[in-house]
């Protein structure tokens, strides 16, 4: 999974119906870089600024209450910020 | 998902049978570079110039209406480019 | 999906037999560089030089006649190269 | 799948409820760099400075014992680094 | 699918018991760098210094025997290291 750092909002009037009742967030990995930020669906309320950890692909399908076409979810809010072991 | 701009169309007279029906769209994602653009199908009528979410990998099939080997779709046009915090 | 460019045939005697039947290509993607050349399966008869759709990962399955261990496949050769909006 | 060294924990009190059970680790690739971490789930009792073999995507399901979205997951641990041949 | 050079062996005694019976090689990509090296699982007696095909992800399940956690797995030996047309 991705750890990344909620930063904005994205709205999409026009959409596929499946996508009803998610919100999307932009996620910007910790690790790596701006060019890697991803959008992500979420339904467990995280917010701008938060650490998230981001589920992909498939697997997303794993957590959504029926199948969607959305290849990233955001699938937990971090508690503090990890400290890296050398 | 990968937020993207439309830049133009791919048509493929020779393809197989099952992406017949869908428009098929260059996407260069906002974030990352022009080598990251990918073609993704659509029928919700993205065009050019327009900012949209694209889905990816097996995702793809649960907006779709039969099985297809498409591994990137839109699913939303953006409203606004969404902006970033700091 | 990728849009990519058939440079060359790769033949290989010993493999799975689930893969008997399929011609398998490198592809030079378009957008992107040499490093990222890819092999794909084909059965719609892609040449070398022709500009060509590839589908990946479990999507691939969509267009295969039986289940196999192929995570990139051809499945359009495309009429002309497209032209990018600014 | 991607040799790794694990880093660190990941603790998300807020989670999605089929992450409840498995320990979720900082994995840092052996090839690549620290800019490519990721965080994969564990429930073999991997520890910090260990080289561990991760799975990714959909392939994580065979590997829980329900379905989880989870993208990353350690399936084994490696008994000494391996040596590349030349 | 990628096309690789094997490059060595991966021993991991503790492991997922869905992983007892395969062989897991260090592969190195032919295009792309040492950077990209995977470790792939084998049941068709690749050796280190011989170029592979690898396919990847989900995939690989339409390859193995009974369902496992491995996103990467040599489906094929190549002959000769195919020629790349300009």
């Amino acid at each position: 999974m991705i750890l990344g750092i909620v930063k904005g909002t994205v709205v999409a009037t026009r959409k596929m119906p499946e996508l009803v009742g998610y919100k999307f967030l932009l996620v910007e990995p910790v690790f790596g870089s701006k060019k890697d930020t991803i959008v992500a669906g979420d339904n467990i309320g995280a917010g701008v600024g938060e650490m998230v950890l981001v589920t992909t692909d498939e697997t997303t399908q794993h957590g959504l209450d029926h199948p969607s076409p959305i290849d990233a979810f955001i699938v937990g809010i971090v508690d503090n910020p990890p400290t890296l072991s050398k």
